[in-house]
């Protein structure tokens, strides 16, 4: 690791568990895909690799997106915010769906009438994503 | 409050300390304008209202987006994503900027080279906006 990578991460307000939330957007269309946690490592990773690497708040891992879907992210472009508590990742969503759910995004239901309604269709049945 | 509305926020699973991360995306050219939080009172508000109602954990009380700069979010699709712990806000941002710095987004900032470089302008001064 170089003192220039290290730089770039230092910049970043950590949680108090370590971590920084990652919006992944579709870099095309602008849809916004899914939120997930990145830790140092799997930032800086990110940023090696050209891939999105989270972190498993539920697993305690890294997490490359896509290592058992094949639905993998491509990173063109990461953006911090102003507070330097939020990351925003420019991908390219490769299968086109980017949810555990075989749908393009994970914000797949609106609020409408004052419920929760799903709107996107699935586009592959997880079976068949994960088998 | 009607049942119904206690229902749909019934579905979050708000953090220990009672909040939710709400992304506020422009409606029109799908920029990621900011990442704030709330509580189920500022979702509430905001359902209500048709305005982003935030929760500013560093004041402790309720924010009504632009209630001092006047740039308001006129909230035009509330998401809710498959964990049930993120939320996408579809906004029309007043005054075109979201950002306290004066710019449009808060994600004014790309990795490059290992740095974060500003590439986004100051659309109008912080000065101007709040005084």
């Amino acid at each position: 690791m170089t003192d220039v990578a290290e730089d770039f991460r230092d910049m970043i307000r950590w949680t108090a568990d370590g971590l920084v939330p990652a919006i992944a957007q579709d870099h095309k269309t602008g849809r916004i895909l899914m939120m997930a946690w990145m830790n140092p490592e799997s930032l800086q990773l990110t940023a090696e690799e050209g891939i999105a690497v989270y972190w498993s708040r539920s697993r305690g891992k890294l997490w490359r997106k896509g290592e058992s879907s094949g639905h993998t992210q491509i990173v063109h472009e990461v953006r911090l915010d102003c507070d330097e508590d939020v990351i925003v990742l420019m991908v390219e969503q490769k299968g086109g769906m980017a949810c555990h759910t075989g749908r393009e995004s994970c914000f797949y239901r609106v609020l409408k009438d004052g419920q929760w309604q799903t709107v996107d269709p699935v586009l592959k049945d997880p079976k068949d994503i994960y088998s």
